[in-house]
């Protein structure tokens, strides 16, 4: 049974991360950080999670977190960083649901986040940890960097155009919609229920950070630089992310079909990623609460451009769940292992 | 492995069963019927099932589903009545979700389903699937009348009350409210989006199928009759049922903390009711997905009327979840298996 | 042209005034004040005002809101009441949409809002503002409190059977339910899109502000005491009040119909209720954005309990449209003007 | 007083068109046709008119319709064309709010539509009723052709561009977003609350209606052939349009604020477009229930793809009070009568 360390469970993440360990066989979270909330016991800022488990928020203690076979960091960025060095060096595993260590390099991470990155050295070391492109790496990893719940939407649907270079990658457009969650739990009049539902608009369109880690991985997929406009939009929901991206095709000969085959033999091995038929719409509530991403390929009047949609949870395949994915990597175990819940529909 | 028959898949309790028995570790979904789909897989209705099943609608056919060891209806009423009886002669244990044999008078439920019950005799033996109060009888049941969603959170508010005699049974009242999915998966004008979102009402205000369900049970409970007034109204989300219950006390002397002592008691034993805390308020979403209800007491301004109110999801406890409760109790398997999920939250 | 000032103008209630108010034919916003965004315009705050007013938050100063015919306090409580004397010795009307002068016991009011009243002679001078029961004090009022939002959904629905002594006045339940925007404009965690979004629950279970309000106007209606139990609720919707009241027939004998009737002639001259036909359930969203309140009535099973349906917007009927009809009888102007939008739906 | 009629008035842009014009001052609704509704009151179908009018559906006729001034077509497409010919014979003018005379092209609409057109003749004399392109020919039009809501939203926030030849016409990309008003007030499982709420989809991918009519009326504002790329989707919320339009730019040389200084200037006497400050996002809700529409420009990264933001109400500036526009304009009322109330927020 692993021993679980989650620093900064008071987000969604965090109680995302408890309900689905909560079912998983091999793994028991035995340690969950708060300094707001110590002492409180979960289930009193969550009562989901009522008979359901007994534990309580105590102050993050890298002594006692270093006890624990793996450590999950649920915080904002620049908190990681500071704990992991010494983690590792007590060869606890990591798992970093935040920013701190996805992007490699350390000067474009500080211009993205207005912080100096305290541990370039441990920066090196970390792997990227999407599971559909990085497995190997993954499995052998003392330090994951879990993707952003954007980019893991945009990669997965412009992956295999870019590795097997059928579009151009100096002209990708992609156009992303997200739940609310993904703004976290924070006291904001910006995220208050008056000010989103009933509403739709885009945000972060002159430069979200989510942009340099996307244009990052999907450069080592092109196997040379790509340029992106991405536009984040936040839907009148709570979870859910869907991508449409937009993409120029190199051969307009190619015919739709040949594209859609080579999707599903590229994620033939994914038990996490669907391509649906031609023709299918992915909706973000047939993911709603699993690790899925469903995907769907169109060739709109047969023009040069090609269109890619696809949805994930924000919060399971774009944050907890994928980070559960690659624990499961890490330690050997069946990588769908405490995922296979499916979605709540309707 | 129990082989699992569930006539009338195409609607929410059907699709809400194949999830939640997707990870029974005990049970099997080998048939699933619908005229209208007919030779359709379950996954291109419900793409949230995609990948997990392989499974394709039947038209209905009595002989094939007594090969199974339980039929599960998620019919509306008037259709299961039909079938049972065959169903039953051939050993085969059912479970219905209707209305059909929830009610034990006959020349009632004509009156109130506006339809001849077909066999009053079978009606006769279904026992009726509340397990906090039926439990033994469950266990032996051939036929269960499982309980409709308003009557599943009313009387597990009410029950301790009513059996303790602390309350005038005479003048019980209670106001409820349901999401827009327990109005079933029917195109109707009443149910667009358009006309449901942003707003709220009461309706079937006049009187509500579930009153004489209600009634009669309460009545058991408190081994006399009852009155109540029972007011539904429609939310405007998916899932989640919450009543507020009002009555009188009949000895203003007994303090609220030994009526919460009687609500834990009451329910000690009972996996999937929660008494909370005093001054606590169930909310609908802690209960999302899960078979949980969450309770909560109030005696208001230290008045005479006592203030009960209870949360499930309609879908789970109060419709899909409790009929596979049910199953394990008739199967002697243990009373959770395949209902552990946590709720969805956020 | 009335020379309105608005002080308090960051919230909800305050852009509603200045929504309703820039269709209003015989007055003019030319003053509103907030400390916090002194000097910020304030459709760059609210961008749905953008094009329509040329108008900036400027901080509050009695001197200059003395200037104005009419000032409105769309703020907390405990702000009106330290500004309210000096105006009015100004001769300045003042409509206040606080709690500060709703409630003429200033003891009682010390009770539940926890401040000492700072003018209780000023108090003594306010007229409750319900211009469905009040609006010959109102013509004549100096200072208006103007009514609470659940108080004027559950007044007009319960007034005409207590006027009438038609009803027990000693065992009145009310269960209310609110959209979120009642919470007001404030940044807490409990009031964010991810923790209300899909969910329902109650609140202030053991005793709200509204209470005892409600239960001193209720009292001169009925000219005696009450007994009320209220239980608000929390819709995941932005706007609209529903309250479902339940009150004892004293004389059962008493047909629905002419109940129905008694209300039909008691709001005859009422420009904004609508006592709907025997059968109808007000919704929420066919009031929303209007100053309309809609009532229907039943006796369920006809038995001897009434349930009285009432909904109003608790934005417009419920605070700001209530006081601008307030300013139109004061001022001797058409009672509904400015307030003949019709309410948006879908 | 203008008389007016209305075609079809039991959808949403029927009770819209009563909703905008019951403010009108110098336009009356006279009558209102409904086959499937003949002789009921309107507010029995809509309860939010109740109190502001007394108007019942009437089964069409074309020559009672011929004796109003306007009549409104509020009908799927395929209707109008079949009585526009005799009302425009009789001297009434019409705006049609469906798809019968939007596209020039007899051909195109028919492959688009699926139905022979019944009257290019007819067609060939319509006026695209966009106002901030064709005004002039809008005042002297006897037949407008008003715009769809896509249509609307997309040209406002290119023409400028393509006007001006900014942007490259053969690679535009547009991805927009729509409440599910948009769908009509039809019994379709697809337009349900529990299929539509808390989820996000992307529709009509391989080719919408609305691409042609798009295509078709950006080639006369760039005087050439335009190439578009137009991906709807489905929002969880009732009213609202927004659109993300990528163009490339021709000169990289050209400065943002020079193009906003343009676009301020193209719009400068448009009453109901909103050029919004660089660094805006428009957001649904600050146009819910107006007639106007709000745009910003953005230049991502200083790169050399334009990203445009519009947004409007579909129902108002999108169908409903885009006609009403159009109407001002044909019989010399100010442009803005009867549409200039606020956007309801929240």
């Amino acid at each position: 049974m692993l021993k679980v360390g989650i620093v900064g469970g008071t987000g969604y993440t965090g109680v995302e991360l408890l309900r689905l360990l909560s079912t998983h066989a091999e793994a028991e979270v035995v340690m969950i950080t708060s300094r707001a909330e110590e002492g409180v016991s979960v289930d009193e800022l969550f009562p989901s999670l009522r008979g359901a488990m007994d534990l309580r928020f105590s102050t993050p203690d890298v002594k006692l977190l270093a006890t624990c076979d793996v450590v999950f960091f649920a915080t904002p960025h620049n908190v990681a960083m500071n704990m992991v060095p010494e983690l590792l060096a007590a060869g606890t595993r990591v798992i970093d649901l935040s920013a701190d260590f996805r992007i490699t390099d350390a000067d474009l991470w500080s211009k993205w986040y207005h912080e100096t990155h305290v541990c370039p050295d441990v920066l090196a070391t970390a792997v990227y940890g999407l599971p559909e492109r990085n497995a190997e790496k993954i499995r052998s990893a003392k330090l994951i960097a879990c993707p952003g719940c954007y980019p893991t939407a945009v990669q997965l649907g412009l992956i295999p155009l870019l590795e097997e270079k059928l579009v151009d990658p100096s002209r990708l457009i992609v156009s992303a919609a997200s739940g609310v969650s993904g703004a976290g739990r924070q006291a904001k009049i910006d995220n208050l229920f008056t000010e989103l539902s009933e509403s739709f608009k885009a945000y972060g369109v002159g430069g979200h950070r989510h942009l340099p880690e996307i244009e990052q991985e999907l450069a080592l997929a092109a196997k040379g630089p790509v340029g992106l406009t991405f536009t984040p939009h936040l839907l009148p929901q709570v979870r859910g992310i869907h991508a449409t991206m937009y993409a120029e095709m190199i051969d307009p000969a190619v015919p739709l079909d040949e594209i859609q085959f080579l999707f599903e033999k590229r994620y033939a091995d994914a038990p996490f990623v669907d391509v649906m038929h031609l023709g299918s719409t992915p909706q973000t509530r047939t993911v709603r609460g699993s690790n899925m991403c469903r995907i769907a390929l169109y060739r709109p009047q047969n023009r040069d451009t090609l269109v890619v949609l696809s949805a994930i949870d924000n919060l399971v395949k774009g944050a907890s769940g994928q980070a559960i994915q690659n624990m499961n990597l890490m330690f050997g175990l069946p990588e769908t292992m405490g995922l296979q819940g499916l979605a709540l529909m309707p």
